[in-house]
């Protein structure tokens, strides 16, 4: 498999996670969103989307969107399980997932970003306005968590887990407030120990600046 | 069942439409997000992510984020199906509908309206706002979904349809260019025209204004 990714993009974070923890080769293709590879023509074809990450298979297809991608990933190599096969403990898991991938992660993205700075705000604002979602966003998830477990819903790292992790990697980048999601940040820690995690971090990719 | 509704939310007229489509009955609780009811104490046990939809099982089990919703009922109750069994084609159908639930309704969310209000931009700006962002994903999905099919995957709606159709209205109220997007205003065409669309408009909720 191919990864279209780059190392800052928290979606291509949650992939590589996944795509590790589920032992499976992959060879990274690096596109840099600051640069603004994804909006180039030749990159259209893989991702209409204008975005990474998009995974492409050992048949040609290509598949983007991160969650559809991890819920693929899921279903066609089920070793270690991201998602529980219970219907309600499936959604309860995804409804936390979601507020990071949904309620966080799109207001926040570079391009949202960009927009921002062309209606005249300058860096700062935007850092405060990323702040102000994620901060929102980690109340909702640590509530939304199981209260006693050691990974966000059980023993092990699943998808609510890989979304936390590649967005807190975003909050230390621009300085949230942790100081209220101490369950939040020694899930990370516990993940981050796991080779798996520590393998798709930003900085061990070989495009990392 | 119950769901937590607003009558103008698009997220909560995705899950009206799924459960329309499948014939369960459920009864609309309304809350009035202009007024902030999604904020309020009461409601915080319901959803901490002070949103709707939420959809309270008949065991009192609630389901919030409605892209878990929808797949916890399309697992519950596979007739009609939203989503394709082949872990490809679901992924393909996945990616469409979530570039309209999380590249462009996030985006465009009333706490996203409000804050940019909150930095001094007025009601032209923010609804110019809002229509960039659906003339960018509405041109991704248009990209992304099947040529030749009546409905955006099939001969009959799906996932990625219902999401679009919730994401039209939004657009047709805030005055969004759909010239380029003949296939799509033509799909949504095809949809409103089944009474289970029909029943979840906007305009036929108990709590419209």
């Amino acid at each position: 498999m191919k990864l279209y990714s780059y190392w800052r993009s928290t979606t291509s974070y949650r992939v590589r996670i996944a795509l590790h923890l589920k032992g499976l080769a992959f060879e990274t293709i690096p596109v840099d969103l600051v640069k603004g590879e994804q909006r180039a023509d030749e990159y259209l074809p893989v991702n209409p989307g204008k975005g990474v990450p998009a995974l492409v298979l050992d048949d040609g297809t290509v598949l983007t969107q991160s969650l559809a991608i991890l819920e693929y990933l899921d279903q066609a190599h089920p070793d270690p399980a991201l998602l529980p096969a219970n219907p309600i403990e499936r959604a309860k898991v995804q409804a936390a997932a979601q507020v990071i991938a949904l309620d966080v992660h799109p207001v926040n993205n570079l391009r949202v970003g960009q927009k921002l700075k062309a209606m005249g705000h300058d860096q700062d604002e935007v850092v405060a306005w990323m702040n102000h979602w994620m901060s929102e966003g980690f109340t909702a998830f640590q509530a939304m968590i199981r209260p006693d477990t050691k990974f966000c819903f059980g023993d092990t790292p699943g998808l609510a887990d890989l979304c936390l992790v590649a967005q807190l990697y975003n909050a230390h980048r621009w300085g949230t407030d942790l100081t209220p999601f101490k369950r939040l940040t020694k899930i990370e820690q516990l993940c981050l120990a796991l080779p798996a995690f520590d393998a798709a971090r930003p900085e061990n990719q070989p495009d990392a600046g």
